[in-house]
């Protein structure tokens, strides 16, 4: 049994690319943005990526505000994404234990993602039901991209800014070796902090693109000691008039800057 | 237009009840378990406690565990509850600006509940979203009630425990009347600290029944100088055989121990 962190580590070396596709389906985009349009550009979106992703990310917002029919396109997305990719299902889910465990079954067994960004507010039994199975992993939410992130999570505590005591928590629990954190890149001196803190764990890193974060520094420190996946959501899945054509550019203009900064 | 801090009040002075049924349908509650057993007891439940609640709960990992079924099984439910109750969403969302919008949108528009437990984690702009129209409230994680709460939650910050921090940021932030606190009957000394820090806000308190929490003290604590929901889930929902009457003189229990704390 190959471990989360290890497989994910495997195909980022496989595949020299830490590419993750953030699937943001907004409804915006589209002017009326009916249901209908977005599942038929998510599955465009998909398919003119695969070649340069290494894993897909769904945003459960975006389908969630859509209800049941929603969930029903999320259950599709995840079948149409396979099995050559990972599956995050972004859902930031922290809930007390018997709460948590129903959220485990559901991101896990229920849609088949591969692992899921969780909150970690509430502490470790709010963690623990999901990363009970090695093959599936968890990307702890450490320092957010959003300029409200440091009002929590920059405050010091025991001398040390609150995102730091996440970081260890983190390093603390991960003995099945299927734990990561999330660090944004728009707040790129606390990404090199966790990166000193945690050398060993994958960093999930959004904010590049729309939000603004610096992709060559983000690059390089995530993927200095262990791995970092980098997500790009608006920038690729709406780039230019959202044809195929300019899905697969912005893709691939991604990976070629993402690869210049590996071969450096 | 009614605020819904105002709308909860008026409603808890003159059922003279501050009950929230939490609805968390464990499926192991039935061995088994189907979905149409769950469904069938969800609709039980509401009806037998119907003259003792105020406000109903569900506890959204118990339906999306179940994906788009489960999801198709929660419209149904906050359309079976009616407009004579509170509808919370106990949801925890919390995430950047443009994503939080996206749940509110779910949990407000969609579904149609009428307030949401959010996680403070990500701080101020994660929380603005869904506190933009007064009649819909939110009730924010701030000490919760499960063990390992005091893994963060209780770390000192700034020569104050970090829930202090959230409280004061919700107190803040209550321009329109629309914002609650979650606080856990198991952390009673937390919960004095609360209700002196924000003596108006609403309080949602779970842990009661199941989780040990004490009743006395947090109806009295928390409806002092405000409100305080006292929320009850599976003490309630799965009280003895499951039948519609064991369900009713549960709920009507707890309906005469709050209300004997209430004329204290």
């Amino acid at each position: 049994m190959k471990s989360f962190n290890s497989k994910l580590t495997e195909i980022i070396k496989n595949k020299k690319s830490c590419l993750c596709v953030g699937l943001d389906m907004s409804p915006d985009a589209f002017g009326s943005g009916s249901l209908k349009n977005l599942k038929e550009h998510t599955f465009k979106v998909i398919d003119a990526t695969r070649e340069f992703a290494v894993a897909y990310k769904p945003n459960f917002a975006f389908f969630e505000r859509w209800g049941a029919a929603g969930f029903a396109w999320l259950e599709e997305t995840v079948l149409y994404i396979g099995d050559e990719h990972i599956k995050i299902a972004d859902a930031k889910r922290g809930d007390i234990g018997n709460t948590a465990e129903q959220y485990a079954e559901s991101v896990f067994k229920h849609f088949g993602f591969d692992s899921v960004t969780i909150n970690p507010y509430m502490g470790e039994d709010s963690i623990l039901p999901f990363i009970k199975d090695t093959e599936k992993g968890v990307f702890i939410l450490c320092r957010t991209s959003n300029p409200s992130a440091k009002d929590l999570q920059n405050k010091l505590t025991e001398g040390k800014p609150l995102f730091h005591q996440v970081a260890m928590l983190a390093k603390k629990l991960n003995n099945l070796d299927n734990i990561g954190l999330v660090i944004g890149a728009t707040a790129p001196e606390e990404l090199s902090q966790i990166r000193n803190i945690v050398p060993e764990l994958p960093l999930l890193i959004p904010g590049i693109g729309a939000q603004g974060g610096d992709l060559e520094h983000s690059v390089h420190v995530s993927n200095k000691t262990g791995v970092g996946l980098i997500n790009v959501s608006r920038d690729i899945s709406f780039a230019g008039k959202m044809t195929s054509s300019d899905v697969y550019n912005a893709a691939k203009k991604y990976h070629q800057n993402i690869k210049m900064v590996f071969n450096k």
